[in-house]
């Protein structure tokens, strides 16, 4: 059996090309892959070939975002049947280092992260017809749901993940950049009860998305007069910040508006950055990183499933598999998508 | 009845003038000063007139760490007597905004602090032989106490309120600059219970001190070849770091020797710097500004007092009070002092 | 001016009277009183002259749950006008105590709690029609929000306190009993996000109430072959329970029920009672007890005027004043009455 | 090879008799068992057959509280060696059932845990010379420290691991029952940092012991005028309360003395029991059952051979294991003993 992949062979060098695919072994799943979600780090890969010291040094299958259909299951496998919808987790923590021992799986120090360049060998990614694969990292989720929302499941986890980090009942949120993060970010602070979500961008049609996906008000910082300015008196309004955009004017802004013992949840990444230190400690905040997930992957397919979050505003653009590099390009402007996915059915 | 104090005009103007002091009225207390601990704020007075957006915008009485002798209680004061030592604390929330209503006394927006030009009319301070205050801010110390080691409560409740903010017990430590601020900070993590002090700086002396104080282990990064590097394996070694340089090299060291969900607490304090933000990710650091403290000042004298902790290692220079000068130039020199004192009897 | 009141003089012994009403003073508002509801602790008060330790001993106006109209205000109280419609929160903690200096208001060593026996002299009660008190104790709520609503203001304030003692986003949780407390734990469970709640009491009544206040499944235990055994298998299921019966078989049912680590938040009260300390242990449950409440007074007026939290259903009947002993009545009939109200206009 | 075994047939029926011992497979462990403790349980499974509703109902060899030297080792045991000493931990979860997965291991659906009857087969215990058993169980001390102390091990990883569901620095606790947990308690309590211990026993013996191992405060309440009511003022005194006795009268003190909001961890179990369910609710306790533990016995181990904890106190007699029926009845005598050991050598 066969199946096409979009193997990246380095900075912008991106060919569909035909694998074989072994059928599922003992524990595993075969997995009609339907939609792929196109992140950030796909973007560094393709553009720049690599982010920081992440250097795609060896051809890599693409893609880490993605959801599918049972195609066929190996010996063993119970909880699954051909037909089922699944996303699937790329996570893959080895179990047995002393973060894993210690629950910190996201910190596992021999992390296997499908569809990443960060190790070498680099793990293969899911950006493909077919792909075989431990039956544990396929989580099923209703029949009522598409492949595009479970494609969103990676995602989301991230943004559950964060939420996690951070007590958001009744709280004032300020979610900074409205990429697919951001209105992630939205989403999981609506659905664990904030009292207040206002959300700026630079664009209109992002923070249209974060609106839709559930924000109070939308500010867009680069044509309205309206700043977070009126957020800063009395030492700061939010609670809780979701930084998003690791956008250094961003920064600045954050620290003015965040109150005293505040928490802003870094969410948002890139190399060295400016921040005001006098700030971070007359204010006793609370600057956390977050970063990707373990048992969210699992919790957002389920709040996919039953509808206690729709992701569905966030996916902008679609693109079939023939056509991955325009999907590519579509998903580098900022101002006019959100979540593009591959359509590779 | 007269006293002398050290009035600061601006910067690099300080002189030695002669005040009258009223009697104590009712709740309040004559206190003759002992002696008083030159701060780093004190020192940006005297030779900047200021930092950041703080100036000194008109004629100030120096000084916010000190402690001295009752000499005299105003009516209905009970809980004093003339001859008790006294530590002297200089915050003064308002108890009425609201953050004192939420018991974030060290966010008050109505502060006083004594001896702080952060706001006008400035607060007079206690760099002199007489001072009239509430009785409330004077906090008894035992009678085998001195008062040279009640002028270090201050300080030493910054890092009480400092090591409130964490998890100590058990916890490998990471100690960031051996100035006066971290050296109480060694001595608050081992009274909290951390299983391991490792403190770095750039100068034998103050290390000496964090040595005597407490630290398991002292580096000079300025001579040593032994530096943080072995810390930054298998993603980081110290559960918690006290950073208390703010200073731009020490950050890059800190973030690397730091473990995963581990916990930096800024005590130091500049303005914008450099940060690597995909570490803070990377890693989900936890960074916690702490500002002041509020009870932790009663619990600073009451930990002198019964010798739970030994301040004494810190004060490395005393100098009459017609020498302040001379004291604050000494406290310049970080190669060779910790605690400056000025002795006011 | 004249007021008529309800004032007990012991067991049994309850008379409508006609008291002076003095004119609000400084600080003060004067309160048409609308609606009171009928508390257990008034049933105790009336049927046996006490509980526990806590006799009357002196006469007594009844009442602690109540709202009203501001009819008159007195000098330099900005925040009320007349007509406002307002709860009168009868929580009146010292501010001074060792408890209050915590934060622990509820815990007051000189706690004067409007309408309770429990200190001498008694502090007087609302079920009255004026009443003149501080302004302070007066929370204004929403226009289109009536007495009878605002009434129920302190009870739902003492579940909402109850709520933030746990944890109860995403949580199963079991109420049981369904009184007018364990109703409106449900409402604040729900409000909390809840992921399921179960509702267990002896009655249909109370049950239908608590239902169509939020809970997703009620179980008649006494008439009900479906008990909670199926909850007990593989160590318990609940990971919450709101323990509002104090009643002897009821402890035995909840710690079956409950899940290892889960946590029984205690609200209801009585005197001694059994309970199996092999299961406390075993299963390392927390049993948590819940007392009175502070801010949540005000909280809960929030929520009922934004209709964040709808209290109506739990009001069952009304009776006027001059009817008093009916109402009481009433309330002491469990199999109809969830929360009895007396209308004072 | 053989070895000789303490097999309990039923209640007051235990017999020494020969068993052969096989050889260590791989990832395997030969033991030679030095000294084991007996806890509460063995003497229920002794004299009563059982407890509850576990019942000693086919033969067990006892004990669950041993350490001994590594004889032989299997394939692939690398971190022990031949002469080691060793405790034994008798914890064996299952590490898959749904409380394994959430890190509640002491609540594990399938655990096996040595000398205990609570499942059907019992799993046998390690009263006896030689036991064979998997590597990882085996938890290495220092060379210079008794077999005798690491047969403590799993008594002090009991109190540990209550010690670790409460907050000790700086706080007052009280220990109710000064037996082997209640005197490991102590030091636990001693260890984490409490600002002052008070233990309450009937016998000058248990309290001694107490004393010896870092309790500030003994009072026998059988023979001392001196009892907890001076503890009872202004709403209690204790922030923790580590109850160990299981004793009803013991019940009421402690929640006379427990202040507001303070925790009592429940550590000794019995059948049902009667408690004022007014104080819990009044004074908003804290009850919590703590039960076994998980990580806390190699931290046990680890503590012990450091010094840290010096558990030689509690260690009041030594029987050879000819003797082990001389060893039970010690071992019920409170007023004489506190833990008694069996010499396997």
């Amino acid at each position: 059996m066969e199946t096409r992949v979009c193997r990246l062979y380095g900075q912008e060098d991106l060919k569909i090309e035909t694998d074989a695919v072994r059928q599922p072994g003992p524990g595993e799943a075969l997995v009609k892959v339907g939609r792929g979600g196109i992140c950030g780090s796909d973007l560094h890969y393709y553009l720049h070939g690599g982010f920081g010291t992440v250097r795609v040094s060896e051809p890599i299958i693409m893609g880490h975002e993605f959801a599918g259909t049972i195609a066929a299951v190996g010996e063993g496998v119970e909880n699954l049947n051909v037909g089922d919808k699944v996303g699937v987790n790329p996570s893959q923590p080895c179990g047995h280092c002393s973060f894993c021992q210690e629950g910190l799986f996201q910190h596992c120090l021999e992390m296997r992260f499908i569809g990443s360049a960060m190790r070498l060998p680099h793990e293969q990614g899911g950006f493909r017809e077919y792909l075989t694969i431990s039956a544990d990292q396929c989580i099923k989720g209703s029949a009522d749901t598409t492949i595009a929302e479970l494609a969103c499941a990676e995602p989301l986890a991230v943004c559950l993940h964060a939420a996690k980090r951070v007590t958001l009942k009744d709280k004032k949120v300020l979610v900074n950049g409205a990429g697919p993060i951001g209105a992630l970010c939205v989403a999981a602070a609506k659905y664990h009860g904030a009292a207040e979500i206002v959300v700026v961008d630079l664009f209109d049609k992002t923070l249209s998305v974060a609106k839709e996906i559930g924000a109070d008000r939308i500010i867009n910082l680069s044509t309205s007069a309206d700043s977070l300015a009126s957020y800063s008196e009395n030492k700061g309004y939010f609670d809780v910040v979701f930084e998003c955009s690791a956008a250094q004017p961003a920064i600045e802004n954050v620290f003015q508006a965040i109150r005293p013992q505040g928490t802003i949840v870094q969410v948002g990444v890139t190399g060295n950055m400016s921040f005001p230190m006098n700030v971070l400690v007359g204010k006793e905040v609370n600057w956390i990183g977050s970063q990707r997930f373990h048992l969210e992957y699992a919790e957002a397919v389920n709040l996919i499933s039953k509808k206690a979050i729709d992701v569905k505003p966030i996916i902008t653009d679609v693109f079939p598999m023939d056509s991955v590099l325009d999907a590519i390009k579509s998903a580098t402007d900022r101002s006019k998508s959100v979540k593009v996915q591959v359509d590779f059915e």
